[in-house]
């Protein structure tokens, strides 16, 4: 396929975050730009301004999907670029993982797993960074994981790659 | 609160299911007719239909939140008596999670996952049976699970109850 | 087709509305309840209260799908018997669209334009009284009219039939 | 406020539409662009294609808010830089209508009207520019229009700095 459109993918994360997620959030950010990727998050505090701080960083494009329908209800943090306020509240985490191509989740939050869950029951390629572990009894779910930023990364573009 | 409106109940599950998840799904079904709840799924097959039935069978109001746009595209299974086509295929799982006061999960799929996931997210009463297990590396999730029909319904009334 | 579920019919209209719009919604609430349509609407003031009212007193089934997550949010009229809190705000108006089979808009408010406008888009039967009239430059738009609840329900029902 | 983040014009039109609109959609583009906002669109051909087009050449940012859930579903014009892919059908009408700061409507089609008449709902600036017209029996109806892709701009424009 002779795409003409840019490859966005999404970052899944808390609005509370350690240091360490935030951290590996930044690196991850800087890195999906560095490779020309859009990013894309839920536009707020945590995971989701690490990651859109280390995407600017590096000059890439950063998009908040917002919950709210004005920056009063739901500020973007000042790292995003194109902030769209959804006015979909948690109907917006589904959004996210409509939209993307695939996805990197860090850290934890409810909203996070319902985000991790989208992703997969539609089938994108998705790596899991110190976040939710899941599973059915006696059943191994196999979602793949990193422990670094590069990991994380690569891991996700080479099964993004795969299925173009 | 002198509410007018009847007590909406969601029941999440997969469209593929064991027998005895259906079971429980059916039973789940009756006990929440026979309390007078309106009982909402995403009316398609497996936990879904077992519901439906069970429900339906006491004599109860069953309402599916379909995926697609029309019955050809998500046929609702026999026991849904009102069938809303919502064309925002998984973003139904959002509106199940969001419409119900209180929901119990039976079984399993990355979409169930993802409405556990958002009802725990609203802060929403749950209820889990044989179902996903979760959790953060380090951190006790207290989510409340039960093995019975009985147990499930009665733990989700005295929850509901509790918040009026 | 052996259809297992019940008529889903939308009545849509403004929160505020004149005491005619008010009497026609109340009357062609009372029309759906006596065919057996369930009859789904917005679930708050004026027309949406009054075609509740109308469907509920011939002991019809009436679902408001209400734009906020709680009752405190968008409380729901009193004729409503299912109220499905979407979180969606005006994005439960192409709910209301998408799940009908077919629709009735009295009165105004852009509200019920953009419902209107996205029945036309999806398809759907549907008869205006009392409503919005609109029109490209040059081109004659032919959506049918109603001047009466009689006429209303009586030229939906055709349109509804025609294409089962 | 101090905002971070950069100022969003959604360009509603239908997917086919007339040369003198599809003019009209590339001069707007154009003039947003060169005016430092980010273009939002239905993504999709006709005036959509046409203000992407016109956005694009001059520089700026284009994001399609797309209908389908994968570009096989609803392939985006050649002109966009960001295809958000919803897979909410017209239900990312309401989407294009939330998340823009305002709005210029250009030519037909009942998606569009769904458009404006969202936009109106939710107090957003709007331009109308050879597109739909509509009016309820009595009352005047007063919403801008333009004649020409200057004029909408600067009207549009005139009217989100007034609001800011």
């Amino acid at each position: 396929m002779n795409r003409t459109y840019r490859r966005v993918v999404a970052v899944m994360g808390g609005s509370i975050c350690t240091p360490h997620q935030a951290e590996m959030a930044r690196a991850v950010g800087r890195l999906l730009a560095e490779r020309g990727a859009v990013v894309i998050c839920g536009g707020m505090t945590g995971v989701m301004e690490a990651v859109a701080d280390g995407a600017r960083s590096a000059g890439g494009l950063t998009i908040g999907i917002l919950p709210g329908a004005s920056a009063q209800e739901s500020p973007p943090n000042p790292h995003i670029e194109v902030a769209l306020f959804t006015g979909l509240r948690e109907g917006r985490n589904y959004l996210i993982a409509s939209a993307c191509e695939g996805a990197i989740a860090i850290g934890g939050g409810y909203g996070t797993l319902s985000e991790i869950a989208l992703a997969l029951r539609m089938g994108k390629p998705i790596v899991l960074v110190d976040t939710w572990e899941f599973h059915l009894r006696g059943e191994t779910i196999e979602v793949p994981t990193a422990t670094t930023a590069e990991e994380a990364v690569e891991t996700l573009w080479q099964m993004m790659e795969g299925r173009r």
